[in-house]
């Protein structure tokens, strides 16, 4: 029995922004009312006059009234098994066509892979197990998720799925927020996974890549901070270059401002102590158990670490005596919401404060922000700011933004929300004083 | 017999900027005239109080009336032999220390290394013979050469010295646009010079080391566009694993749109040749010389290279018929001045429209612009714009910005303005039809 698609019709005037390839259409743009369907429900979006426009689903409670899955008229079908398990596969493709390390990676990523809603990643455990962990965001996608489950099923052929609808912004669509569940084994002392190493000058084997110990079932995101792969990379093909005719064997001192579980410092230890060079990481974060995890991921790669449980925005002040030549500022987004860019802001400017002060001269600084809702000049501002208040003069090298398995749509900026900056301090000390 | 140095005073409340880092005073921010100088004249730069701000150099007649060139009080002297020479030393520990190949690079970047005005490039050419290029925009560092001529050759002991102030904004600080003056040899039959590889796989020596046919005395900037050899790196690194694991033996087709001395297209083609990958390289330029120039530098590289002299905002579209898996596209900048900002971001719109054309279906879009003054934002809507009118699908990967030895400081956003993203299309067509 044919079923019939709902159809809903954008006032005259508001089909700009979706024609611009933008995928959402908020519920005053719609004509008549989002209610009288079921949350999640799939429907077909048309302009005012009756053209075609999108498939998507829509939620009746919901802000975003609406999500685009595909702008091809005929794509009728497209909540079917076979044409899910088709963009997973693109998905899947997208990725090994890139030569995106395939042990552990971001398959899927919602809009910037034309499923809003959806995110999947995917980890390979040392006993070789490939676990895929699953989030549903929205109605939409919650409602198929049991089609998914099969699709991932059928592309990926994973030992565990974890399906990790513990997040919070569910709510937002009326959903529940759930347990983690795990379907099929996790091992609970198999937590460590295979990464790529960011090293540019090692080529990733089963050998060479280096394991993180983490809880993909009730860790940060899905586990691990995925986005973060490519800018890592980045600032050891800065870093090595600049180490290479390093003279003297002085450890490198790390500072991992919410390391939570160390990926920056141990990446960078890894690196380090392939060419015979020491370091030593003071890591903070606001939970222990990230940091013990954090330590042992650390001292695996070849450093030394040591642990520091703290609040960075109300802590750090206390932390005196100590610098380092690298700090490493990657908090978690400090701006949920809209109503927190004012707090939020002021937060980002507090902790680069921080992170300034306990740099060493000639030092290295990352610093990153995944707000997006922070604007990028925004950003650059309180950094500055930071800077001047510690008498820094920096001059930054190179920016970056989330690795290329959270692929970014320049036509949908919410999607694109990963910001770092990498500088050095000129050694320096520039007053600029306070007028009176 | 002591020099009495000139004192400004800023208007009250006009020191915020200065305070917060940035080296720029205009006219009207200050108390009084600034003429009753001499152009290029040192000056004390007070706050309304009468507080010491910083010491730098005017220019009655430009709007930017003052540039700022130490914090430092006690740095009266600034324009000495000995302090000048201190500032180019600095600079070039600082890059060296940043591991940037010593054959050729950025010197000193102006503002970025706290002399406003002051370009400095160093060329190594295939005899072993050191070239430094200068250019001075302003009359402060006009007024200076002779001392920073002494200062460069004591610190780099150049062959030859190109003064290069055959740039136009010169006469904004009402400074002649001269012809360039050679001091030293400068083989005409030895314009080639050491470029380090940008493939992050190869160590650069000599032997490595890509060599390229410039013109020093007379090319474009300084003869070469020094300021992308990081995003070439960055783009090299990201489509070297993607063709890592590649089927087949066609020849990739790059396509070099304002190719200038084939940089872009000379890199992918040596990076591609070391994997025994061929390359067919159309290159575009509206100069003759610069096209023959590419050819040598492309085919000396290992790939093929033909040629297209042409005005890419007016001739490419009778360009068809063809389609590339590598387009770059890196104009000049088209937004000279503020009030070039319409008519520029339309050209940016018209240019990425052709460059998008001519994009093969899962090929890999490099996008650039040098243009201080368009905003991020503004070049990301004209790149998706040009996207959508061509029913491309793209995924952008990753974003660069000027190279490390043109380094950026946050607080002085004028400085900042390379802007470059890396995409690759997904292969579905996206029509996006316009409403009725």
């Amino acid at each position: 029995m044919a079923q019939t698609t709902k159809i809903w019709r954008l006032k005259r005037g508001s089909d700009r922004r979706v024609r611009a390839g933008h995928p959402w259409v908020y519920s005053n743009e719609l004509q008549g009312s989002p209610k009288g369907i079921t949350a999640g429900e799939k429907i077909l979006l048309m302009d005012a006059s009756g053209a075609f426009l999108a498939h998507g689903y829509g939620n009746p409670s919901s802000l975003i009234a609406f999500r685009a899955v595909s702008r091809v008229e005929s794509d009728v079908n497209w909540d079917g098994l076979a044409p899910l398990t088709e963009k997973l596969k693109a998905a899947w493709d997208f990725r090994a066509g890139l030569g995106v390390d395939r042990a552990s990676f971001r398959w899927l990523f919602g809009e910037g892979d034309d499923l809003p809603g959806l995110i999947v990643d995917v980890y390979e455990l040392v006993n070789t197990k490939r676990v895929v962990v699953v989030q549903a965001h929205t109605a939409g996608i919650d409602r198929l998720l049991p089609v998914i489950l099969q699709a991932i099923e059928s592309v990926a052929k994973p030992t565990t799925v974890v399906i990790r609808n513990d997040v919070s912004h569910r709510k937002l669509e009326g959903l529940l927020v759930e347990e983690p569940k795990i379907l099929g084994e996790l091992d609970a002392s198999g937590d460590a996974i295979f990464i790529r190493s960011s090293d540019p000058a090692v080529k990733t084997t089963k050998e060479t890549a280096l394991t993180f110990r983490v809880d993909l079932a009730k860790g940060q995101k899905t586990g691990f901070f995925l986005d973060q792969s490519e800018n890592i990379r980045q600032f050891l093909d800065l870093f090595l270059r600049a180490v290479a005719n390093r003279k003297g064997n002085e450890p490198i001192r790390i500072l991992d401002l919410c390391s939570y579980v160390g990926q920056w410092s141990a990446q960078i230890s890894a690196a380090l102590k392939a060419r015979g060079i020491k370091s030593e990481v003071l890591l903070v974060d606001a939970s222990s158990r990230a940091l013990s995890f954090a330590k042992v991921n650390v001292e695996r790669a070849g450093g030394t670490a040591e642990t520091l449980e703290a609040d960075v925005l109300a802590d750090l002040p206390k932390l005196t005596g100590v610098e380092f030549d690298i700090v490493v500022c990657d908090p978690p987004a400090l701006i949920p919401s809209r109503k927190d860019i004012p707090v939020g802001a002021a937060a980002y400017l507090k902790l680069n404060t921080e992170a300034f002060r306990l740099l060493a001269a000639k030092g290295w600084m990352i610093t990153c922000s995944c707000s997006q809702l922070l604007e990028d000049e925004t950003f650059a501002k309180q950094i500055t700011r930071a800077m001047i208040r510690n008498h820094k003069d920096m001059r930054w090298l190179a920016r970056g933004t989330q690795a290329l398995d959270h692929p970014i749509r320049l036509e949908f900026t919410e999607g694109k929300y990963l910001k770092m900056w990498i500088g050095r301090d000129t050694g320096i000390e520039r007053r600029l004083e306070k007028g009176k």
